[in-house]
């Protein structure tokens, strides 16, 4: 963990703050305490430190992003990046204090190209309101974190977002072509170009994705969209066990086909939807697999058979498959409803984002219900098991000590376990401050190594997001 | 360009020689001047500088590349990496002497896994040999730049180079998971996870794609692989212009098709592959789309019929439809031919690689047939036009000292209008020592500059590949 920033005095505050409101105008400036604790802590409500931001300001453009950034630099000042703060890893909590650069003013679409397939769009742009307006003129950005309704493009390319569609789709790596970002002394660079394809020089661009406001400030991005499918459909089928869910997973891809989403739902979880937003779901499975197919109507039709008759091969107990699109928002309904169903049980939901390799998945969730017993941890895994990306949501009440520290001591052993599997830390979540002391378990010491010195060439007086990611 | 490695005397190549027997074996060296000279160019066969390299060596395991580098690091002799050496941009020319390191002993495909739609390469092991072997199980490794049947995948990394199927599928870049490097001074380390998806700390892996073996030397990849489609076909429409040619795509895909190959090919290519090795195709037009489709067998067919019946919309004069194996054999095979054609017209046939936006690429072939026009030079248009990226082939003889002069004024005027239409200098080729001068017209300075200082991060005594890209 770096940590260089020195710590703001209350009598520099006040300077900074008419600095601040000398660039982007009094009233996109925040500095009342009651403002600045809302802007205190992500969505998963956990602080990390007692500190609030000393300021929260809402630059209207790139010019003023440039300004702040300068004088910030020049007065080693802690600047936090936040879209709509839906991550859940403490990835824009101001810990050092400091200045919280706002983007819901930045929120513009600027160009989509029919053509070209890209389009132009500040960092405020929300997630679902680009995807609405691209498939207008027949065009998909398939990125779809859950939170897409509030989240946004800077906040999915500063995490590398993805979704339930990554495991056909990807996630926002594989759609951001060029940046414009400021960096830490305010200078404005573009880090890739127009095209699909560029070996021009480094992939900036990529260094970025996913440096979670570390390296540089994204200020517009260029994205690559795609022709939208024709159609789509949607089956939950479900198993006696997990090993026959991935078992079923991996005939469907051993047969050739690639479903747009493939997600795992647990038997607890599938408990916890139906007592709170009940759709019908089957409660007596270990096992529920949604499953969605998209492409021309002759193609979905040929899948969707092919997937049902491969899913009754692996003993499928029943297929629930959409008839109409009402039967398919109610399977969607019950999915999405999960974080929603979670957090019913108790004060805080913890939703953690462990990453194995897909023939790892069986074990992983075998481990996780170990962990939870030992720690009587009350616990629901679902995940995109297509990509191996699982995330077990952790239900408890962060004020009871007791509770807390098995937690805690349950999270080190979920990281130890997705670890010796092959896997990784976060598949989409990023490593904000709540994962950033496990970093070294995760990477070798010349890689982390590797990772400050490329923070030191970007940002060399660590203003940028402190104490997040290394 | 970034010049610091010291050349080495005579004096001190016994010695490395003696070294470098010492950690690879004997029979793993070549030190005679007729066997250097071999390695003293790429597949463009120019030279860029007078110099051979000092020694060539073919280590047999990562250790051995480690100790090499090692020993290189200390007495600061350059090294450059070798695949099949099969790009176009002085990508491997050993411009300042120094040890080849060429991976032909390290051609192991080492696991694929079904379940895991992953594998594990050795760097020499050959594209098209790898396709083969994922195929045989049912998958897919989609990245298929033109020389395949030799050029091996560390190259492919290295520039991460793509082919006509990178319009669906992407480049290399979209299937690296994982890459095992020996950093300049001889230290292992790996720089993502086996995982589709990962955001643990900044991605190295991306940043070593397409560095041009000038960051590190890749020894072992983790590769994503995809199932394979069940079927393809392929077709060749003939258009009067260009311009229709380029209108039929942008129907096609905002007819929410997605073909998986896009390619165009002008009159004159047309012409030179029917002189040499003819197919039947149509000589009298100024443009053929070749467009593969691929998917399950239903999607194939609406998907082709929807295509023709759009190419016939937009004024297509002939469309050739495979009907058989044979038949689409014989259209790929003319596709194929081109740059063979080409290389009969001159003694040299010099491939360029420059992309713009797909909107601009009628723009950018009735530029490239003006500059050609104004400096006299024999020039066919070839590319990948979904992903606007264009490869003109330029026939010359290079001994001829008014046509190389023309030919460097061509290619910078070539350069500056691509850039001015917002493309940029290399899709797939990379900037090697060919274009190694003109990265400050596409890049600005604070951006070389950034990129100037992650070189240093990671090979302060530049050894690595010098004077490529940077």
């Amino acid at each position: 963990m770096i940590t260089q920033t020195k710590e703001i005095t209350p009598e520099y505050d006040s300077k900074t703050i008419a600095k601040l409101k000398q660039i982007v105008g009094k009233n996109n400036v925040i500095s009342d305490l009651e403002g600045l604790y809302a802007y205190s802590f992500d969505c998963a409500h956990i602080p990390f430190s007692k500190e609030y931001p000393r300021v929260v300001v809402f630059p209207e453009n790139t010019q003023q992003v440039s300004e702040i950034l300068k004088f910030a630099n020049r007065h080693r000042i802690p600047v936090i990046e936040r879209g709509a703060a839906t991550n859940h890893a403490g990835g824009c909590n101001p810990v050092k204090g400091g200045i919280i650069l706002h983007f819901s003013k930045m929120n513009k679409i600027l160009e989509i190209s029919n053509q070209d397939l890209t389009c132009k769009v500040q960092p405020g742009v929300v997630v679902g309101d680009l995807q609405n307006e691209v498939s207008k003129i027949g065009l998909f950005f398939p990125p779809d974190p859950s939170n897409l309704a509030v989240s946004t493009i800077g906040g999915g390319i500063a995490l590398s977002s993805g979704g339930p569609r990554a495991f056909k789709y990807g996630t926002f790596k594989d759609y951001v072509l060029d940046l414009e970002v400021v960096l830490a002394d305010g200078t404005i660079i573009k880090t890739g170009a127009q095209t699909v394809k560029n070996v021009t020089g480094y992939n900036l661009t990529q260094l970025i994705v996913g440096s979670e406001g570390t390296l540089a400030v994204i200020t517009e991005a260029t994205l690559r969209l795609i022709p939208k499918p024709e159609t789509t459909n949607v089956l939950m089928a479900y198993f006696n066990t997990i090993e026959e869910a991935v078992n079923a997973v991996s005939t469907i891809i051993n047969n050739h086909l690639t479903p747009s989403v493939v997600d795992l739902i647990d038997q607890k979880t599938v408990q916890t939807i139906e007592a709170f937003y009940p759709t019908g779901m089957l409660c007596d499975k270990e096992a529920a697999l949604l499953i969605e197919i998209d492409g021309d109507d002759a193609s979905v039709k040929h899948q969707q058979e092919k997937i049902i008759s491969l899913c009754m091969e692996n003993n499928a107990q029943y297929i629930d498959c959409a008839k109409d699109e009402e039967h398919k928002k109610r399977i969607w309904t019950s999915r999405r409803s999960a974080f929603g169903a979670c957090a019913q049980l108790a004060p805080n939901v913890i939703t953690e984002d462990v990453v194995v390799p897909r023939s790892k998945i069986a074990e992983l969730s075998k481990g996780i219900i170990e962990i939870s017993k030992k720690y009587n941890l009350i616990t629901m895994i679902m995940g995109h098991i297509g990509d191996g990306n699982i995330h077990p949501n952790f239900a408890l009440d962060l004020r009871d000590k007791k509770q807390k520290q098995n937690f805690e001591k349950a999270k080190a052993e979920l990281f130890k376990l997705a670890l010796s599997l092959g896997g990784t830390l976060s598949g989409e979540h990023g490593i904000g401050c709540q994962k950033a002391s496990f970093l070294p378990i995760a990477l070798d010491k010349t890689t982390l190594n590797l990772m400050i010195q490329i923070k030191k060439v970007f940002d060399p007086n660590y203003i940028l997001n402190p104490e997040k990611m290394l």
